[in-house]
């Protein structure tokens, strides 16, 4: 018989089906061995017969028994050894203490993508948060192919006030981040062959090269992406950064602008993706506007997201396609996915407020003030060097003048220091001039440091 | 020469930047011509040197002028007619009223995702709002390439209590959503041949299937996934929801589910990735726990997110990988990618607290009176039907009994009438016994309206 010693902390139906379990896995109670019925149980532990109902439910529930019609309830056929036991409970702890550390590794840590957001007043981005909150609690079974047409809203506002680009929320998808864009792209672009600047960015790419069509790389001369290599490829689709090209930071001059348009406007399947990871951001003149404003002919998409102001807070990404390939996204039934609703809400409302474009010029202050700080800096350091693009964003070209050590010994010499500065041509394939170019970024360099983090740099290249 | 009406609103030197382009635009300065000099247009238009060299700085910068050495600014090469016009201004707002609408085009919507998150209290889970933000602020460079490590010990914290798996914040791995979740087991399981639940859902998977491996469809028979059939098979991946088949509702019992890990403990290159998409969540008896629990040869995955108790308010997703594929991971320098900080914090706090399982009993609760308001109708309403696995959560399976319509007029009087009603075969490819189910979701009905929405889904069979 089943004897339970019932205690007052868990329901009675509970330790009933634990303790059948455990007749179970200690073999007390056999494949095929039948249980007490549920009165006789009932009595017995004097409960009451609901209790034992209710166990006896989950225990079918969960297939440790199995009715059968008026007959009762019967073990089914188990392995014992495979049955959950309660040595489990401490077995599998061996990672208890994880050994990871969230603290950077690097001393001196000039990685490009570093940012300093310490100018946000989260007060001013959090008052935004109850009403974005009960929009998503009241929306939460809306389904919006494109993404929250709030934000979309906002989005074109933002790009028509900040990037010179004319465009609705109807051409407007968001996504939950940067690979997902590119993932929508290879689901719309078939049978593409792609232009990468070379040197460039494309570790998000890199995951979709198993799957993916061919890619040409097309090297960057002193106004950027060379159009006069492109047209000798069989390439139809460009991927770029006209208005802060990565990692040489050159801006993409009108009259080359117009003849990559040009070579788009000249056969059906060819498209420009403008990778606009820049936004409005530039520490000094005006924004460059976006490729995607001078194009009449629908053949740019512009490829945004808020990195430059929200850093890793918010890594919503969105779209902007032209009509054709839109009509298609809604043809082939395709949905964007997994973008809260929450952080698309709290954005909308910060993107409208008067708040946003004061916070990135707090952000163009603060990084100025770096740059100007770094500058002066490598100025009295005395090493040889020119400087690329200076005031563009957040980083820029050093390229060391006259003999230093070789590419190997540098990179030693920068870990063993645990210094984070990195080629040009960590992000380049092709063969070019970049041999004695590092990518410098202060973002993440608090300012009372930088003239030691300098310091520090240069010793490297002696 | 070069005039401007300055206007007090805008910086002198953008003013004198957009005549510039004005006059190239408009064919007054041509490619070639030179520019007067830096002091003598400040002196004509009588601004400061320094306002001058800034506007021409800013046209270089876009690419309008080229500076000569010594000889001083001339206007580049340019096609006029692909230059921004200030007709774009107005040109491109075609779609400026988008014709979007975000209301619900159903008026009785039983479709199975629907949510009723109304018990949510905001404060409980703002109340962590501020803290969150700041620890994004304050962690914005930091890389960590498996998601937030204070999230990933809540995460092995919850699983152990909820799921009854033991793991540790190693082992998790954080995702953007249930794409990225995929996205990520793709690039790990190569040689793959997946083995899928028929009926099952995979929309998700569908957006892979093009650079995808093979996939075998299995069928449901009573007990659920049939590791029979599969045994079969070549397939050598199993993607099975066995705490919640979708969209039968049956719970794989235990007997099943030491069978199948039989299945996968016989060859090296097997794994069960196990889809827990209903949690903890169940509205009789307790949840029963993971199949990962279960499992001592480190061969399932489990594949988890917070859909029941954020429903669309937070999509970040988590995959709890064994050791083997963990390594593998992190030798393919695999990284997890685009999930916001804010979010992830945020969940954090929320997981962690006493309201956490609170709130997953209102929710319980609200759902159960739910179920029993449509029971009561459809019981009230004499439609021939049986139902399966009710109590299993928010949706149950309707079984037609008799003679029915045939399902194309079924789906025709269903659209006439604005009622979502899905078709079990919906989400099968096989031949099965599903030809007169219907998947009855409840949980976007109003309590008060779930009478009529039940009499008025019964006319449709008759």
């Amino acid at each position: 018989m089943i004897t339970v010693n019932f205690n007052e902390d868990q329901h009675l139906y509970l330790q009933i089906v634990d303790e059948v379990i455990r007749q179970i896995a200690q073999g007390h109670l056999k494949s095929g061995d039948q249980l007490p019925s549920r009165r006789a149980l009932a009595d017995h532990l004097k409960v009451s017969l609901n209790t034992v109902i209710n166990a006896y439910d989950q225990l079918t529930d969960e297939g440790y028994i199995v009715p059968r019609e008026r007959s009762g309830y019967y073990v089914d056929l188990l392995e014992i050894d495979m049955l959950p036991s309660e040595e489990i409970e401490t077995k599998s702890l061996k990672h208890e203490h994880s050994k990871i550390s969230e603290a950077s590794q690097y001393t001196n840590d000039f990685h490009f993508a570093n940012r300093d957001m310490s100018t946000l007043n989260p007060k001013q981005l959090l008052q935004y948060a109850p009403e974005a909150l009960a929009r998503s609690v009241v929306n939460c079974n809306l389904k919006d192919d494109l993404g929250a047409l709030s934000l979309r809203l906002a989005i074109a506002n933002y790009l028509r006030k900040y990037r010179g680009v004319m465009t609705s929320a109807d051409n407007i998808i968001i996504t939950g981040g940067h690979t997902a864009s590119l993932q929508t792209l290879f689901a719309l672009l078939e049978d593409a062959i792609y232009a990468l600047e070379d040197p460039g960015y494309y570790k998000n790419l890199d995951l979709f090269t198993d799957y993916q069509q061919k890619t040409i790389r097309i090297p960057i001369d002193k106004y950027g992406f060379s159009v006069k290599d492109l047209e000798t490829t069989s390439a139809n689709i460009v991927i770029t950064t006209p208005n802060h090209q990565f990692p040489t930071g050159i801006i993409m001059g009108m009259r080359r602008r117009q003849r990559l348009l040009k070579w788009a406007y000249q056969a059906e399947n060819r498209y420009i993706i403008e990778n606009d990871y820049y936004n409005e951001f530039r520490l000094k003149g005006r924004p460059v506007p976006a490729l995607t404003s001078l194009d009449d002919q629908e053949r740019v998409i512009l490829l945004g997201a808020f990195r430059q102001s929200m850093g890793s807070i918010f890594k919503m990404s969105y779209l902007v396609l032209p009509d054709q390939l839109m009509k298609k996204f809604h043809q082939a039934k395709l949905k964007t996915s997994d973008i809260s609703s929450f952080e698309q809400y709290l954005m909308t409302d910060f993107l409208n407020s008067a708040h946003f474009p004061k916070y990135i010029n707090s952000l163009r202050t603060n990084y100025r003030r770096k740059e100007k700080a770094v500058l002066a800096a490598l100025n009295q350091s005395q090493l040889p060097l020119t400087i690329k693009e200076a005031g563009a964003g957040l980083f820029f070209i050093i390229n060391i003048e006259g003999e230093i050590p070789p590419a190997d010994v540098i990179q030693t010499r920068l870990a063993e220091n645990k210094i984070r500065l990195q080629p040009v041509n960590h992000y380049a394939k092709l063969k070019n001039q970049f041999d004695q170019s590092y990518i410098l970024g202060y973002g993440g360099l608090e300012l009372d440091e930088i003239d030691q983090a300098i310091q520090a740099l240069v010793t490297i290249f002696k």
